[in-house]
């Protein structure tokens, strides 16, 4: 086995410093690993809309910096009205992007903090979005075992988008569960799909686990059946953006035709994401509101047109995958196996 | 419904033109529509191997003047001992790609007719390739009214890969029936998969359609599944390289895993392909020999990198459904449905 960097050691692409927030710029990778910096909530919704940053987890912790970044910008600015002006960054940031609860859980636990505060509540509040990152990776180490947990010796394993310290406070959620089965000896192969439109998988799975020395080789998303058929990955491993209270799940378009090929090839299929993910408000998942992105996102690459000029793409980013496809949902309070609402809700209870 | 072009007036991809074969140059669509001109079966092979010329009856055709430009060339240079050299050629176009079996099929028609020969055979073997290409354009349009019969009033459908002119001698397979069933009113829309990693449906269905005004909207192959749930098309229609006897299809990789996701979703799943493409030596898909092609191909996107140097993939570039999730395979001797041996057997003693 080849040697793989210290498990605490990963990427970290969202960077509180010098009372800046500093985001790796995803879309460039990995041809460039640039930070970009920012002073203000407006612009870091923007930079989520963009995705500069995404994944559910990452995009949570981002935002919660917002709400700090516009709390210390506004209280100078003018420190007798600064709350309106804080108000209307949160609903600048919560604008940003629809599906990932983690959003919108994030700026909930900052406006709870930010009520408790009589007096000045930068300090309050940047402890509480640090709280939020840290609590991310700690959670992220907890799934990481418990998935791994699942998996048996010799197995390969696909995964879809990219689920690791990029796209979560570091360590990851699927590649979280990936990482730390690899680093206990039991994977063979990681198989991990290109993820289109934006090429997640090609452009940061595969360099995050290169980094790491595991072994990753890429597929098109036309391949996944067949590979199930000829090469008999043992699990597909899925993050997720929002987990409704029946256990249906949100996530990366293309992750519902993977659980019904995985269901229909007897690969067991296994969902790795935070509490922050789980929406116990939405009772199923036809609930979750799903969005489409520009056509655009599909007919250029990289700016270059790849269909003819004046064509028409159907571009819907997430899918649903309902819960009695899904063998595992993984969250740092535990494992809920074939999960339900009375599962989920115990689950929940414990966090 | 806006205006259709006439539908025999369709593009020529392949042309026979004072005694040279010029191949619309397919890597180059939709930015650049170039010919390029052969006179030797050599680099007519690595034309075929290189997908300037792709789609199994298309490539079927290709060969067959291959053999003819082999004909010329060698009985020309050397009128004693020019069949020796005609042999090495008709095993060089042979080699060129595994999987389709027009290739092979187009190869023994030229043999059978040059065997029957007892002079120079340059102008029987012209004729022959002539009558394969004229053929397969009539059994295209024959397909195309065979397969639209099956298709309902108000109907969308989704297609993968390239089917159309550019895959045959003109007019298409999946694509001629979806022609057809367009023109008789029946269509309200096509959606295609983009078809990584050599993007045919973006580059080359949509190019087709959007010239003839046929409504499309691209899709990521990993949609397909949410497609088939939220906007219910009524049938999944492709084209394949390769038929075996019980009736499973060798088609472009993804084909497959429509063919499950569409069973599952209550989807019906037709192939059209004329009777070139149906292999009764071959007793299943099982035996049908799958192309791997270079890792490159999934690491590039139009000649631009998207994964890591280094990095790695798996690139089956074919794959096969079974017989059980087809309701239907339309050749030009008929329609097949719930495909086994016995009435792929009975179709065929009708060619």
């Amino acid at each position: 086995m080849p040697p793989m960097r210290d498990i605490h050691d990963t990427i970290r692409a969202i960077r509180w410093e010098s009372d800046e927030l500093r985001l790796l710029d995803q879309r460039l990778l990995p041809t460039e690993e640039k930070y970009l910096v920012y002073h203000d909530a407006p612009a870091v919704a923007q930079a989520i809309r963009d995705m500069v940053v995404r994944g559910a987890p990452a995009i949570g912790i981002t935002a919660a910096y917002g709400v700090v970044l516009s709390a210390m910008q506004h209280i100078k600015a003018d420190p007798e009205h600064w709350r309106t002006k804080l108000e209307q960054d949160l609903a600048i940031l919560a604008g940003s992007r629809p599906t990932a609860v983690n959003l919108f859980w994030a700026l909930e636990r900052m406006k709870t903090c930010l009520a408790r505060q009589a007096t000045d509540p930068v300090a309050a509040l940047l402890a509480e979005a640090k709280a939020i990152h840290h609590e991310d990776i700690v959670a992220n180490h907890t799934m990481g075992e418990l998935g791994a947990s699942l998996i048996g010796a010799n197995s390969s394993v696909l995964t879809h988008c990219n689920t690791g310290s990029l796209a979560t406070g570091g360590f990851g959620t699927a590649l979280g569960v990936i990482r730390t089965a690899y680093a206990e000896g039991k994977l063979t192969q990681v198989f991990a799909d290109e993820t289109r439109p934006w090429l997640q998988g090609a452009r940061l799975t595969a360099w995050e686990l290169m980094q790491d020395n595991i072994p990753v080789k890429l597929i098109g998303e036309g391949a996944a059946a067949s590979l199930m058929r000829l090469e008999k990955p043992a699990w597909v491993i899925v993050g997720s953006d929002r987990i409704a209270a029946n256990g249906d799940v949100a996530n990366k378009i293309g992750t519902y035709s993977l659980a019904v090929l995985a269901r229909q090839h007897g690969v067991k299929f296994m969902v790795v994401a935070p509490t922050s993910t789980v929406d116990m408000d939405i009772p199923n998942g036809n609930a979750i509101p799903i969005e489409y992105r520009t056509e655009s996102e599909l007919l250029q690459l990289g700016g270059k047109p790849i269909a003819p000029q004046g064509a028409h793409a159907w571009n819907p980013v997430f899918d649903v995958t309902p819960a009695d496809l899904i063998d595992a949902i993984v969250t740092e309070q535990g494992i809920v196996e074939a999960p339900n609402t009375a599962s989920m809700l115990a689950m929940m209870k414990k966090a």
